[in-house]
């Protein structure tokens, strides 16, 4: 039999096949990466492939412009139906006749690469649990009686190397009507994950079923939730939403939750009750931002915290409360959605959660561990997690170590007198001159800064509302350096830092940034209970961080990941200013965005990283920081505010906090010390 | 170290163990058969023995008195709390000092045997899916956090040897407070059947469990739905009860339920939301019989029908009701009974139904098949379960056949003029004397003859109110048997007959049984329209048995098992003059009871009956009586009354239907044939 090299990019893979072998077929044979999902029918046409035609010198083959079967009526049925870019063949139809050279484009590789937006970041390779396949199924015969399911699970087998098919009551019933509207070709969404349990039939749809189908991984956060719908063939976020988690009406923190759930009989029910409510309404949101109908959401990935993962699967939070903080469970679920009342997915749609890595480190930071993989790093990473909680992890190849910190909601923009949340018209940056003590600023939705030509006008319908996160760690870095602050934390008068915008407020002073009360519009200032609450936040990340550090005997990190959603928006300059985080070289402190929620993203695609993250979590060592005395030690020693001249000593004396400087003490002992400058 | 022998009745087993080994100890080793709950701790009591004092001459063994350690505190602490026969001893307790022979009584005997009432049937092994195991948890450890489930499962693997487990979220809400209650000792209801897929969590309690578990067997008809509530550790029924279908206001038989659903948008929906609900109603109300709280039902075997099937599951019946006859699923199903709206259940009960055997021919036909075991049968055996619809099996080791047909509610006393349901006051038995042409009777609830003196005044308050199935079957057979009625089904006249009690009712006539109407009561007869009906309903279960016969290629059958509720009933000397089944001797027809309920019973109670049904179904050879034009021939052939002497042969000519003589006739053409008597 005559015989033909093919060769294919952009893998390299190549073979000699019988004249006449439909590509689609050839690279099956070589383990090309090739997507089909109606087995060669011609129906789907995700098999399209670029053949290559002249001379290709690197791989040492002259094309023949015949090297491929003519262009057939199937493809150009295809073309004229849904267009098709020139060039293009369907890798089922075109029979390759003679040496060749032919190109998969990314779009046509089953396990194709999301590139992910961090230039560091690894992109995610789709494999996920969730896929579509065309299939012919058997007529029904009276004389060899079998059910349609039993059919459709034969065609699986043979047409798709698909073994035990099992199927749910909501997909049963639409069997019958799907076979026979589509009379007997349909096309069916089969759930198979990591662990070889059975494959499940979500879904079924006469004929090819054109409309994709969907993921949403959840960041389910203490403050708010955030959603990325995500196509589940491609690996693309078709549209992200968020909303406030509404348990904040049970609770500003993790913690009055517990004790609302303690307090409260039936307290947990009703919260939820409440988050499963707001989890339904989101996925609403985003599908119908994307306009697709919500039952096409096959899956979903939920990362966060103990508290919430308790919460959201209707488990009574209140042993995280109190010490020995046992999880009723710390593994790595998969249930029906419907098991959690998330009717506005798929009625058959599946949940995983990550596992927990400890009673007060969550599904969140093994989000994160998946993202950010320290247990691949070559350097000793420190990534924080800044949230309401911070989840902090600290390692390398050898050994990761995970903890968290409760840093409270300050960091958000909450317990801060003109804090907001990140929304359009909150202060996100901020500077002050050192020498006219002149704040000037920017906030969310407009592009200029403050001291521009035209910022009033362009911000006019958006306001200046307060500050945010971000704004506030700026604010009080840069009332630091300007001399507005002193080490220990006091914001000085206005004869001692010489700007009419320190004025007295109480027993103390605030500093003035932003005053629209004659317009009606809001006072914006920083007072001395905000750099106190922010004091008290960056210690805790701060110790949690350095806890990490001792138990692993450094004294310094190589590099620092700042994650979280509100971490995108940190300058690692102010953080740095701020003590936030232990001393490391400026460009060695990088933003991973929200990585949880990349972690989710990439277990929605990706069955091997649920595998991988299942077993990494089983290897990271957890560091319980309420019970640790030396947290707390940390923790009293990092609230001062390192990093700048200090301004005016002579009032450093009166303050109750004691100072440190990050990079050599903090374990030494736990009595004050001045810092050693 | 110093050893003894032990002899464990009645198994026989026996074996040398070191002196100070505790009974259940040697039992495990030696493979003896003896409960426990709790693993040895002294909690359960389930490992409860009788040693044996004296010489044992069979077993070559003379026992001493001190063979066993001396009757310990936590033998005296559970007898005092508890009660125990005297001279039994707790297995895990008592140590085997010297030889011995031991003796495990039935209630000890973890797979112990459920006997059934009928002679002929085999016994029970008990092996269900469900069972309760007593473990002791380790606590949680802040410095090596883990769930609570994760150390449950740890403990269970060790202690249990239990893998895999799973638990949902309904027991994951309960999974804190029992371990804490029962200070780390547990009791879990631990599902595991015969898939090898993982082990479910099903409920836990805090110490030991005392409630018992159950199952419910549940027989699921078109017009009764029965439930047998089981005990799952020694298969005892406590409770057993039945309502009526109501479906039936939707349709009486099945056919006019898949009208039903065809005409009307929704309809499907509607008779699965009225199942669902009388199954809820009959579970609570059978275990409010049994003094128990419905929450410990933690599974249930359904068998019915295919039509009652896929109503049940939720899955439009529209497709049964017309060739190909293809159902929706036939194999076994296992799912949570949350799925089907059984919230009477315990939250995370299972379901399981049998597989179904063709469209016309369903689980509760594989429920017969499972409980009668016509594959496992030496001679040719003829099985009809009796109900709306009849399902018949035919055959032996080699082969089995079974079909379907629609015999009609007349069996059941529905469409006969004075018909009722099986009732108290409904006539059950019934003979005319052929002399007199009298008829004496007996009512169900009362144990005299209406003949017999004090029948009036025992029957005064409960009635006489109608016929049931097997008494319309008795008295058309007596009729047949009296000359009242000729072979073709014609009841004769005053004059032909020589009875008053015939007398014209249109253009035909009746026989009077009873008549109460000079007292208010009813008027019960025999019309020639109940002939008729009865006619047609046993032609069609004839031509069934027939058609199965024909594909097998025999004339007779070596034996008949009559089932179903009805059939317990029927007395099989009328069944035989009826013609309703082939001709057998008398003494080889008998009585399966409710086999199908049996069936659905021993799945219950025994996994590797699920195993043995679903893969002797895949073997059942399925005969579909509706497409078979030779069904039609027999059902047209077999209506006449055979055994008989024709009583007034010149009125024969009129009729219609054709007689036939069943053991010879009956394939030979479908032509009218006189009876070659």
């Amino acid at each position: 039999m005559a015989e033909a090299l093919v060769i294919f990019t952009p893998s390299g893979k190549r073979g000699r096949v019988p004249v006449g072998t439909p590509v689609l077929t050839a690279a099956r044979q070589l383990g090309v990466d090739l997507d089909s999902v109606c087995g060669g029918r011609g129906i789907c046409s995700k098999c399209q492939v670029t053949p290559g035609v002249g001379e290709f010198a690197k791989h040492g083959v002259i094309v023949a412009l015949d090297a491929l079967s003519p262009w057939n009526p199937v493809e150009q049925r295809y073309k004229d139906k849904r267009g098709m870019i020139d060039g293009r063949r369907l890798g089922c139809q075109a029979r390759i006749m003679g040496d060749i050279v032919i190109d998969v484009p990314p779009e046509s590789q089953l396990h194709r690469q999301v590139v992910r937006k961090a230039a560091s970041a690894r992109p995610i390779e789709m494999d996920p649990a969730t896929r579509l396949f065309y299939v012919e199924v058997a007529q029904p015969d009276m004389h060899e009686p079998s059910g349609d399911l039993e059919r459709l699970a034969a065609a699986l087998r043979e047409q798709w190397q698909i073994e035990a098919l099992t199927a749910g009551p909501h997909v049963l019933r639409k069997l019958q009507r799907a076979l026979r509207k589509g009379d007997w070709g349909v096309s069916v969404a089969i759930y198979r994950d990591h662990t070889g349990g059975p494959s499940r039939l979500l879904d079924i749809w006469p004929g090819l079923h054109e409309g994709g189908l969907y993921g949403l991984a959840i960041d389910l956060g203490s403050t708010t939730i955030a959603a990325h719908l995500t196509d589940l063939t491609d690996g693309r976020v078709v549209a992200a939403g968020g909303i406030m988690n509404p348990q904040i009406r049970f609770g500003e923190d993790l913690m009055s939750r517990v004790s609302y759930a303690m307090m409260n009989p039936g307290g947990d029910v009703e919260m939820t009750a409440a988050v499963r409510q707001a989890l339904n309404d989101l996925a609403r949101s985003v599908a119908a931002e994307a306009g697709i109908d919500p039952a096409l959401i096959m899956e979903t990935v939920v990362v966060c915290n103990p508290v919430m993962h308790h919460l959201f699967l209707g488990i009574d939070p209140v042993e995280l409360g109190q010490a020995p903080f046992a999880l009723a469970t710390s593994s790595a679920l998969a249930l029906p959605t419907r098991d959690l009342d998330l009717a506005a997915l798929n009625p058959e749609a599946r949940l995983y959660t990550l596992p927990c890595i400890a009673g007060h480190v969550g599904a969140d930071a093994a989000a994160v561990a998946l993202s950010e993989a320290p247990h691949l790093s070559d350097d000793l990473v420190l990534i924080v997690d800044v949230g309401t909680n911070a989840e902090i992890l600290l390692g390398n190849r050898e050994r990761v170590l995970a903890c968290s910190s409760p840093t409270g909601p300050a960091f958000e923009g909450a317990q801060i007198s003109s804090g907001q949340r990140a929304a359009p018209g909150a202060i996100e940056r901020l500077e002050i001159d050192p020498a006219t003590k002149e704040p000037r600023f920017k906030v969310i939705g407009c592009e200029l800064w403050s001291d521009d030509p035209g910022f009033a006008e362009a911000t006019e319908k958006l306001g200046v509302t307060g500050i945010c996160g971000s704004g506030i760690i700026e604010a009080v870095a840069e009332m630091r350096m300007a001399g507005i602050v002193d080490a220990a934390g006091l914001i000085g008068g206005p004869e001692q830092t010489g700007t009419a915008r320190c004025q007295p407020e109480g027993r103390t002073h605030a500093y003035l940034i932003h005053d629209v009360t004659d317009r009606g519009g809001p006072r914006i200032s920083v007072t001395q209970g905000d750099i106190r609450a922010i004091q008290l936040a960056k210690s805790a990340l701060y110790a949690g961080a350095r806890l990490l550090m001792d138990e692993l005997g450094v004294e310094r990190v190589d590099r620092v990941v700042l994650a979280g959603a509100f971490g995108a928006h940190i300058s690692a300059k102010h953080a740095m200013v701020l003590g936030m985080i232990p001393d490391c070289p400026l460009e060695k402190v990088t933003s991973a965005g929200n990585a949880a929620g990349t972690g989710a993203r990439l277990a929605l695609c990706n069955i091997a990283a649920r595998a991988g993250i299942e077993r990494e979590v089983g290897r990271i060592h957890k560091v319980e920081t309420a019970i640790e005395p030396r947290f707390q030690e940390h923790f009293v020693n990092a609230s001062a505010l390192p990093h700048a001249v200090d301004p005016f000593p002579e009032l450093a004396k009166v303050v109750t906090l004691p100072s440190v400087i990050h990079n050599t003490a903090g374990t030494e002992g736990g009595g004050r010390r001045r810092r050693a400058r």
